[in-house]
């Protein structure tokens, strides 16, 4: 028996988006994993657990046994996407010195996640802020945008610059370090050891560090004094501080956002991009740190792009590391 | 009569490269212009003058008028390429803005040029950092490398990114003001109005102030005294002092040095771009810049990056500007 050629169904030039796939979020304070849906861009089941003290390849262990539980309740998913901190190189299969993670060298964290599962068809892994560009890209604040360039503001400042519609790599894979651009050279020192960088003010650590240093001035009314000389002292407090009225706070997330500002500034100044989305756990501050950063950026941009710079909030806001992470399995090399 | 196929000439896809046609750098200090043999990248005749205070269109029919003395000479020139500083527009035909340049707002510039001159078939025209990284890429220090970053030192401080062997453009096509972005946001002003920017410590109008104003400081001995109270320091006197062995003067150069290193450390961060060229009048000062740069541009990169940065002079030096403004006018759009 014969087909006509019109009958023979066309071969699919990728494979079948599959319903179901891991992203994982490698974070500074947590490691967050769940099963989403990638149609929809939606976490169906999310778990998470405190990043270890630990090697790349320890990690990988532990966070295979988190993903078994995943599958042991998703059984058909074979596929793992996972954003990874650090610059990578040029193939996406090492992750460079994360400045949070002082165990990590030069590791090949995916391939350690693999060789740690039973079963699993791909792993596949790109830098954090990267994959939060993706998901922004495909279901949140950057649909149809170009060029823009997202900042992940959490333990560690990430950035992915997209271009052209592509991530902006460089020429060696480590492009868009945001947190480590130096805005003041006489500055703090941050985990990187390089002087007054931006992580050194909006690093999540470096944000409460800072402040309680300001409390110690016994002059300062308000209400985070009650987190002195403990020291447990989170973004979150800040900003639920700012929310309730605190002056003080509402100053601190106000400075944040004037250095924020400065360096964004610097994103447009040198490419041209005019459109910035802050993701992450610091970003959750909203206008308490945007207004400020929007007036700084407009004041530190050359003239004729004053009037076009603007900042997004991610839609996606904690969840974009995750579906960002389980769109890499499907996403061609962007 | 007919002819065999292969005896008839294949058409050129581009047009011939003419043999001489006019390259024209507006410097913040000078303009100059020549006559350049593209084949060879060599210029046979250049004159300059003082860049007027003036606006840009008067600036043209002044230029116009010294075109027209070289056209006089050579006058099988129909084509003329113009390096201009400030930002242009994603089509390259609006100058924005120029720092240096007050009276200059959104012009028109080569449309200005062409119109004040008798005859010419083609005025094209793009920022002066892209010209000379165009002379560089083809004639100078940057054959064959697809990522670098190219850095003028003059009056402004210019920068071209070329990545995958072209210039990024960005959203709007004003990339690479490597000048404006901010080093030090608690720094001093410059002409953009904007603090702290590379440009404030590195511009020759900048570097001959600071280092005049530290000359008021009774207790330095500098051959540099002599400029004192008259106040015309060029950055060349720095250089010819630093180089009979002047330690003041030494000591300013390594300070800029060590400036321009940081800058070169952001690009480096944010891009992942590891080879940088400088050109322009400063540069000329050498390793006396140089080698501080060198050496804070490793110490203020990334772990994974500190042993493959690297700066190199332009091999072209201020002919890059002129060199590469005439290539414009056989340049794809690069």
């Amino acid at each position: 028996m014969t087909h006509m050629p019109s009958e023979i169904p066309i071969p699919e030039t990728r494979h079948l988006i599959p319903d179901l796939v891991i992203g994982v979020d490698i974070g500074g304070t947590s490691i967050k994993l769940g099963v989403v849906n990638l149609e929809k861009g939606k976490i169906l089941r999310e778990i998470s657990f405190k990043t270890p003290n630990a090697t790349a390849k320890e990690t990988a262990e532990i966070l295979a046994r988190h993903v078994n539980v995943l599958i042991h309740q998703y059984p058909d998913i074979t596929s793992i996407g996972i954003g990874v901190p650090g610059a990578m190189n040029l193939d996406r299969t090492l992750a460079q010195y994360p400045p949070n993670f002082p165990k990590w060298e030069i590791e090949p964290f995916a391939q350690y996640v693999k060789e740690a599962l039973p079963i699993s068809e791909l792993v596949v892994m790109d830098n954090d802020a990267k994959v939060a560009a993706l998901a922004e890209s495909k279901f949140g604040s950057a649909i149809g945008e170009k060029f823009f360039m997202l900042a992940t503001l959490g333990t560690g400042i990430g950035g992915a610059i997209v271009a052209d519609g592509k991530i902006f790599r460089g020429a060696y894979g480590g492009a868009g370090e945001f947190g480590h651009i130096m805005i003041n050279y006489q500055g703090p020192e941050s985990n990187s050891g390089i002087r007054g960088v931006l992580e050194a003010y909006l690093g999540q650590k470096y944000l409460s560090d800072s402040t309680l240093e300001k409390l110690k001035d016994g002059k300062i009314k308000s209400s985070l004094r009650t987190f002195l000389p403990g020291g447990s002292l989170e973004p979150k407090d800040i900003y639920e501080a700012a929310q309730a009225g605190d002056a003080f706070a509402k100053e601190v997330l106000s400075e944040a956002g004037f250095i924020l500002g400065i360096g964004f500034a610097t994103i447009a100044t040198l490419l041209d991009i005019r459109i910035f989305i802050v993701s992450g756990g610091v970003a959750q501050a909203g206008d308490l740190i945007l207004n400020s950063a929007r007036e700084s950026l407009k004041k530190n941009v050359l003239a004729h792009q004053r009037d076009s710079v603007e900042i997004r909030v991610s839609k996606l806001v904690t969840s974009a590391g995750v579906i960002g992470a389980a769109l890499l399995t499907v996403a061609e090399k962007m």
